[in-house]
Parts: C-alpha cells; sequence; structure tokens
C-alpha cells in the first residue's frame, strides 16, 4: 500500500500486513500496570496454571493495542490520509483466540466499504485481523475513519 | 453494586460509577513508547499547537484502555461474576472528544440488556462511558460477557 | 473483610487473604532502575550464581511495595475506612525469606490491636505477612492507622 | 564515608548524606502503575484538590524506596561491607510530611548502634532520614543489617 | 527517500528530514531509570537550578538513541536497505547543544559517502545531526553502515 | 580509580572495571519502547529466529547506553571530575559482537591520553570496551571529556 492523501486514494480490497511483534511477559507486567488490570488470570502464573488457558494469557485489550498500533509501521500516510480528519471508532471488536507469552501477532487489514459522507468528506471502513505465528484469528474488528475528498 | 456469582445476579439498570484517574503526560510517552504509535499529535508538541486541538492529545486507545480498566476499581467480581467464562468484545466504539494532558477521567457503565443464551450461559450487555472531569463523554461503547447461569 | 467507615468498625483478628501476582523479570528490572539500586544479586545473573542463592532475587523493598499494595485489591475502603487520617508507619519489618523469579507472593493481615487515641480518633493496628506460592513468609510487618471515631 | 569490609569498619555517629533526586509526576505514575496503589490521593487531581493537600501527593512508599536507595549513589560497599550477611529489617518506619510533584529528597544517615552478635558477626543499627529541600524530615527509619566480624 | 534493495540504491546526497518528537521529563526519568545514570544534572532540579544550564538537561546519550531512532520512522527500508548487513559503528559523536524539557527535536540525515567495499559489498556513509525546534544542531554524528552491492 | 577534582588527577594507563548487568528480555523491550526502534531483529522472535543470529539480540544503541552508565558505579566522580565541563563526544564506536538475552555486560576504560587545551583546560581521551560475561568485546567506543586543570 502507498501513502494516500484523499478518500479517493483507497480502494476496496486494498490490503495491508504488518511486521510481527512477539508478545512477552514484559509486555503483560507493563500492561497489567499502566491500566491497573491484575486480573490474576494474567499475571499470577499459580492461578493460571489452574484455569482452561493453564498459563498466563495477555488481557483482549492489550492484544488490540499493540496489534492496531502495528498499522503505523507502514508508515502513517499510508494508514491516514493527509487528509484526515478523525478516527471514529470500532465496530464488531471481537476476541476470539487467546495471546499467550511468546506469540508473535502482526495485523492484517483490508479496505471493506468507501462511503462518500458529503461532497467534501468520507469514511473508510477496514476490516482487521490481528493474528498469530500460526495464523490464527486472535481479535477482529472494524474501524471508520474520517477523511477529506480530493477537491474538483 | 454488589460481587456477583452468575448471570441471575444482574439486573438490567444495574449502574456503576468508578473513581478518577488524571491522564498525565507520562501516560501519553508510556502509551506511544507501550504501542509504537508516536502520531506527532500525541508526542509532538510543535505540530500539535498547529492542529485544531492546540496541544497533545491522547491516544483513543489510550482513553479507552484506561478508562475501561477503571471498572476493576470496584473489585473483579463486581464486573465479572464468579462464573464469568470470556469477554466476548466490544461494539460501537466511539471517540467523542479528545481527552487532554491534565484531563481526569472516570467510567459509568450500565446493564442494557440481559441475553440468555442457552441453559447454562447468558450474556450481559452493558453500555459504557469515559467521560471526563467536566461530565463530557469522551469515548462510549458497548461490552458483551457471557456467563455461567445459576444451577435450577 | 468489609468496607469500613469508623475506627469502631475494625474488629481485632479480623482477617484479610488477598490474590496473588507472581513476580517476574521483569518486576526485578522495574524496580531496579526506578529505585536505582542495581545491587548485582538483582541484576546480575553471572554474580548471583555464586551467592548462597544461586540465581538473583527480589529486592526486600520490591516484595515489601508489591505486597503491600496488594492489600488495595479488596477495595480501599476495605483497608482504610472513610474516615482514614493518616498512615503512621511501619513496625518491626523483617525480611525472613528470599523471594525469587517467577514466585507467586499475597499478602495476609490481621487487625492486632485497636487503640483509642482521644475521642476523635483511633490507631489501627494490624500485623501482615508477605507469603510466596509455598506459604512461606518472606517478610512480616506491622502498620499503624489513624483513623476517626464514629461520632457519639 | 568510606568502602568498609567488616563490622568493626563502622563507627557510631559516622554519617552520610547523599545526593538529591527530584520527585516528578512521572514517579508517581510509575510507582501507582507498579504497585497498583492507584489511591486518587496520588493519581487524581480532581479528588486530591479537595483534601488538605490541595495536590497530589507521592505514596509514602515511594518516598521510602526511592529515598532508601539513594544510599547506594555513595557506592555499595560504603553502605553494606564485602562481609555483608543479610538486611534484616526496618524499624520505626515513621511517614512525617507529605512529599509533593518537584520536591527534591535526599538521605541522611547515621550510624546509631554496633551491636556484636556473637564472635563472627555483628549488627550495624542506623538512623536514617528523608529529608525534602527545605530540609524537613519527610520519613525517618532505623535499619538493621547483619555483617561478618574482622577475623582475629 | 525511498525504499532501497541494494547498495546501488543510494546516491550521495540523498536527505531525509524526520517528524518530531517532543523530550519530557518523563523521558529523562526513563532514561535515567533505564540506564541507572542518575546524574543530578538530569534528575536533580535544585542542583540543576545551580547550573549555567540553570535548569535539568536530557541526558547526551538520551538525545542520541531517541534522535537517531528517528531515522525510522520513515520505514526501516528507507534507512536500511533489504541488503543490510551491518551497523559498522558511528564516528566524531559531537554533543553541541543541550536538550532541555520541552525542546522537539528531529532527524536530518544526508548520505555523505559510497564506498564500494569489494565486489559484493559497500559501505554507505551519512551525516546526521540532531536539531531541536529552532533548528540547533544538539548532536551531530556519522554512521556507517554495511550492506550487500546489486548482482551483476 | 579514586574520586578527582581536576585534569592533573588522571594519568595515561589508569583503569577502571565495572560491576556487570545482565541484559534481559525486558531491556530489549523497554528499548525498543522507549526509543520507538522496534525493529523485528530486536522483537519479532519468528523473524529472529531465521537470521544468522537465531534469536533476538539487542539494539547496539541499548549496550552502548546501558554498558557506559554503568561507569558510573564507580561514582560520578571517579569518571567525571570536579571540575568537569562537557562530554564532548565519542569516536570510532564500533558494534563487533552481537549481545544477546541473558548476556551480562561490563565496561572496562582505560585512560588514553591526555591532552593539555589551554591553562585552564584539558580533555581527558579514554577508550572504553563493554565486554559480555566471556570476556568478549562487543562495543568499543573512545571519549572525550573536557575539565578543569589544577590552579597554579
Amino acid at each position: 500500500m502507498r501513502p494516500k492523501d484523499f478518500f479517493e486514494d483507497f480502494q476496496v480490497g486494498e490490503r495491508l500486513i504488518t511486521p510481527g511483534r512477539t508478545i512477552t511477559e514484559t509486555d503483560l507486567v507493563l500492561f497489567a500496570a499502566f491500566t491497573g488490570d491484575w486480573h490474576p488470570l494474567h499475571t499470577d502464573a499459580e492461578y493460571a496454571k489452574r484455569t482452561i488457558f493453564k498459563e498466563r494469557i495477555a488481557h483482549g485489550m492489550l492484544g488490540l493495542v499493540v496489534g492496531s498500533a502495528l498499522a503505523f509501521r507502514m508508515g502513517y500516510d499510508v494508514v491516514l490520509p493527509k487528509s484526515f480528519i478523525a478516527f471514529y471508532g470500532m465496530d464488531r471488536v471481537r476476541f476470539t483466540a487467546p495471546i499467550k507469552i511468546g506469540d508473535t501477532i502482526h495485523l492484517e487489514s483490508e479496505v471493506a466499504e468507501l462511503r462518500e459522507k458529503n461532497e467534501s468528506m468520507g469514511i473508510v471502513i477496514s476490516h482487521n485481523e490481528i493474528k498469530n505465528q500460526r495464523g490464527e484469528t486472535c481479535i477482529s474488528y472494524t474501524t471508520r475513519i474520517l477523511c477529506g475528498r480530493r477537491p474538483a
């Protein structure tokens, strides 16, 4: 994918696959610390052993913020066009498989829909999947960004 | 709100209001560092001065992970019943106002719907608003959690 | 234990047992970094191999601040009543067993003495033990907090 | 003070004054994160405004771990002799004045008592004061360390 | 500048100018913590007031590692060609102006020399300047990287 | 080596050998986060497996800032005399062997040359080697510091 200026520079079906990042024990501790969410499933090895996961797993939100930010490894203007106005939000965020310590995740993103809002703005809707090193989808979500249209 | 064991312990309309946390410059740096998202809107004061915000603002995702984790200040079993099975995900996550350095955010959450899935499981759907010290909603989102039903 | 308002809400013998937290290599590095105490016993694996511990161990102070803060997992007002005035301090802090990387610690606390200071204030004296996953006491200490008495 | 080998190298009345460290908002956030103690007095600026302190203050334990570790700025073997055996613990830890954001603390320590334990070991008892830039004592405590005696 | 595959893809005189990053008090604390260099010029506000700088300044090494890593904001393969073999090192690293809290730095880099090493490898020598928001050079240095040549 | 006041207190050939620090996975994550350099060679275990190193290695710059700061473990005034004026910079920084997770590095430094600049200042040039636990040099570099001369 290339850097973009306007809504018109996106194409439905365009895809982006990012480099990976290994999720470490350090990441679990840092995320627990930053958010204050020390749920024992993420931070108590003895407790985690007795769950169906058998070990500590990453917070779903950890996977989401680390995985989604991987998009920016491709360059900010590949993801957010120069005419970027606002990050509307996310829909259908689903946590579908656990991320374990040592797993390496990456992001696959695809432009799903281009919706003209009015003469000057458009909405880019993308579908995103955060996958592990075995290709399993751990988290999926849809994003909506608002950006400017190319002046006539 | 009280600690809960089963799906049946939730009531539609039940509300939770958390203590606050001031979002500091430190939080912006730590979140940029952790995720790798150093977009200049969050980390370059000179760039941010020239935007409509006039100053650096927090990443939307920072507000979401810090704000949503505030729920756990009330106790894990107030939010997640003992029979907790899975955090399905989030819907309609909307970033509606910026969080600036020095703003103090808290979470207000309300049980919106209780949906029986089958004889042994139910889904608790809550609506959540992350608000600042002036009562403005900065982020809103719906969560779905799956938990066990009380044995007959 | 329940949330408390006044000195009179405490009872001698009342006990609190917290969830656990696994002490990781990350915690040792973060605590060394934060305090500046990089003593090789905590941060140099080659040096530590040649000590009686055979491996790096956590700083005593790391165990103390992490272990004592676990009390707040029960809710601030379970530990500190609404009429909380001051944290006087600690007595007889003793480091009795090493905390190793991978150990999971929790806190057990018991109200040891209730001392009326005057008509409006009282002192709650608690005995605390930070234990590992094998139930061994790693650190013990007594705390004194000053709080308000219930108005007549 | 000079580096020490044995119990006999200490002298009652010997004093140590360390360089200072400014306690920053960053330190409050990092310590809250590391320990999980996000009490609003330390982390919620709106709440703190309404207390007698009028602003966020540092955790007592933050002051204790940062202040006590300043001793090591003088060199580990100035504080802990080469024959160091164990850090017994602390007594009469008292939090006597708040540490505010921007305060600069240092440690003053004095050897208070030298107690022969047996023919091969001795206990060094020191009195310590963590002071701010105005010379006010914020925290005081006594430490006991066990070390080896000089072979006859 | 564009992504590169081989030594031959570089041109003498080619330039790169990165986005900026504001150096915060948080960065000074984090770098002091990470490296263990708590020199009072960087971390003691009272001490720093009495120096010629009148305030705390960033460690030279902080500026160097943050500033040099800004190059990667342009994409790894813009800086390091696909045939990248090794980062030889740096020459003439000079700290020419202090970086203060609140300064925003960026990197300007220029390919200075292309030296064929043998038939299969070449050395790319670049001159780099880390500048503040007023265009003053705070740090300058030369880098040498070894990479592969385009197969004939 | 002893604390120093003036240029004249240094001697060519004087050497310093520091204690060690084990480089952990935590250090790699923290350095990647702080600088923003998440190159997969340092942070993606799957990618690193397929390189000649077979595993993640530390950033060269990580080794440099951690290793060089070890000098201060000996006391600031052993390295920087009381009359210290400026850290000129570094020359011939060479990254000669990788630092792997679990390696323990230390610094060996030797005064290489003493150059009188004028009647009031002199330049101390030192050669430095950052070595691992097997005695292999991972990084070498020369430093130049400017300091005051002893008044006649």
